[in-house]
């Protein structure tokens, strides 16, 4: 955990908001996803959306994990950092922009569509291809995380498959890989039953030799939540792909693409608190924090939760820190919603939060901010420039990888016109 | 309306996702604004968080329209864009970070907590200053666009007048501004009503010359929806100024802030269908677009509802655009609730929407995308470029007022360190 005097230090010398990440942790989640139980071959990916700064994708690549890029952009980014082609898989809902560029390069390319497909065989007949399909059957916590129900967009409905092999046969294509995203989830027997579909769809495509198994493990964010048991789950595919060489022959390759649990935990958001208000006795206590939907866009978009913990910048508080008070937690926009303590998983509605007595200037940390936050927010609104991110070394040393963005660097790009 | 051949241009001429903005529009709202019935002096002022974008800041401050700037970061924008600073009022969540910067330079401040009263005090003791006040009267629409409720952490609570009157004391602070805002809304009684009561505040505040009536007036967007009728709404608020001047004497300026009715519907993001795909009979159609949250984030986070319609790019299919059929509409994040079409306010939900018979490729225009949108955006989740922004000057020709984006400029304040 965080201790009182390196919030302190660093907020002083980075200034705040400020992510901070952490090396040590983000080796050590990276060593248990490469630990999983497998027969025949494993592949970590870090869907690099969660957290793209590339120092975090070098740390990961470093360590043996490959990468998922959503968008061509994003492949692009990925290259730049230096993460090799081969280890590059571009699994993106928008058809790449330079599909030829990345091909050349040898990132490889995985139809997530059946027009996808069909533009990939127009460019690249008699090759190997890897698909995305949507098995309806997944983890169920929200509408708005839902990716595998009939009114998810993502991927080849299960049922088309008639038309992916119609395509295939077109334009001489080899279906090597095999991929399906059913979201995140806590359930061992889902799980199990899911990867039992997948299995099953393998029959479909006798050259697949690999599995991609696009699932966003469940990590706690809360006290109350529980992060997947990923070793019961994982044994279980484990023995189900065994089952299935001993009945087919085929041994299959797993790749597993854990994008929160790669990184949520793996660190925090440094703010202060700006500002105290009250609506009065019938109302509310508000901790006005230096920071908002500009950084972290989770809880109104979600209603997602993040721990919450305050360091008192002095003593005759610290004294008084055994009481406690109710408080909503606001953000800095001028922005009706710009709320931290959101009501879990229904932001229509607020939930106050208990702390000690709080002071103007206190720090804040929010805690679990490794994944979709920095790459997930409203950046620039009410023109906020970009928070800084720096990154806990393993021998201590605190270092920036991310420099707080110069304020007129957010309008570069307008011309003079009017 | 925006004809077939024009969008075929624009999105020939600059590439999509593009916002198109159209200056005949601006400068007809803008002057609909100034002329709203007053008594005794009438300021429009545009919250530049709905656009900040310099060149519509300019052409509605050409016109006569002054700015409020939600933020310390605004008001520097503001000036750079050049914005005499003696129109330029700041209204922010947050404290400035540069108040003395701000205040050497002319900008007005308007004090939104007890706490920035405080400090504003500090440091200009013997001045002339102006409040937020939250009246606790206002529009609702929806959970999260309130702004009044004791939930909403706005402006100084209605009931701790006295507490400001102390802090005035104490520092020699005369209140000459007293502002308030109440979010949206078509109803005229419940305008009315807050007008007396606004009115009546100033009671309290015997200095005070200008009343800030810090309302968006709402304009629809769909169909259903209703554009406030201002012209009934505002004779009985100047109807309101003109008996408290019978009654005290007192002659009271009025400003205005609509927000979203300035800009909304002045104008449009353009864009391309890049993917059709489906879940089969039992699913959905799904229109995928070359757009997303990472331009507007309204639907998936309020469930706004913006019209959308298709120009069909070949004549086949505009021979066959009588048929119709439901689709949902994607966006291109690889995020789940990446979509357009979500259940108006109420975005745990999606619905489809019928058009006529579409293709890969067809044109797409979201409409009345002038305000919170190009502002107000995922920036760079997946690592998509900013879109840029274009002008329709009234001359009919079509300028750029904001570049695409460079793909590696959204990466340049990383550092080189693992």
């Amino acid at each position: 955990m965080l201790d009182e005097q390196t919030a302190g230090a660093i907020a002083n010398d980075f200034q705040t908001p400020v992510f901070v990440y952490d090396e040590a942790r983000i080796i050590q989640t990276a060593q248990e996803l490469l630990s999983f139980p497998h027969h025949y071959g494993l592949t970590v990916r870090f869907a690099m959306k969660a957290n793209p700064n590339k120092n975090i994708l070098r740390l990961l690549h470093n360590q043996g994990i490959h990468i998922d890029a959503s968008s061509s952009y994003e492949a692009v980014r990925a290259l730049d950092a230096g993460i090799p082609w081969q280890n590059i898989l571009l699994t993106a809902q928008e058809m790449a922009h330079n599909l030829e560029e990345l091909i050349q390069a040898g990132v490889q390319f995985n139809a997530c569509s059946l027009h996808q497909l069909e533009q990939y065989g127009q460019s690249y007949p008699n090759s190997k291809i890897s698909i995305r399909l949507n098995p309806w059957l997944g983890s169920w916590e929200s509408n708005r995380v839902n990716v595998w129900w009939p009114s998810s967009a993502f991927g080849i409905w299960h049922k088309h498959i008639d038309q992916v092999h119609t395509i295939c046969k077109k334009y001489n294509l080899t279906i090597v890989r095999v991929h399906s995203h059913i979201g995140c989830g806590t359930n061992p027997d889902v799980r199990e039953n899911v990867a039992f579909i997948n299995i099953q769809t393998l029959q479909h495509f006798p050259d697949a030799t690999t599995l991609n198994l696009w699932w966003g493990f469940k990590v706690w964010r809360m006290s109350h939540e529980k992060t997947a048991d990923i070793h019961t789950i994982w044994q279980r595919i484990a023995d189900k792909i065994k089952d299935f060489e001993q009945k087919t022959g085929r041994k299959i390759h797993v790749e597993i693409e854990p994008w929160t649990y790669t990184m949520a935990n793996n660190w925090i958001l440094l703010c202060h608190i700006q500002d105290i208000t009250s609506t009065g006795s019938e109302g509310y206590s508000f901790v006005k924090l230096n920071t908002g939907m500009t950084e972290i866009t989770r809880p109104c978009m979600y209603g997602s939760q993040h721990p919450i913990v305050f360091f008192p910048q002095n003593q005759t508080q610290q004294n008084s820190r055994q009481q406690s008070q109710e408080y909503l937690v606001a953000w800095h926009c001028c922005e009706s919603w710009d709320m931290l303590t959101t009501m879990p998983w229904d932001p229509e509605w607020l939930r106050p939060r208990s702390f000690p007595t709080l002071s103007v200037w206190d720090i804040c940390a929010i805690w679990w901010a490794g994944a979709y936050c920095a790459s997930m927010s409203l950046k620039h609104y009410n023109s906020f420039p970009e928070a800084p991110e720096v990154l806990i070394r393993t021998d201590g040393t605190i270092t920036i990888i991310r420099k707080r963005q110069e304020l007129k660097d957010i309008w570069e790009n307008e011309c003079d016109v009017t």
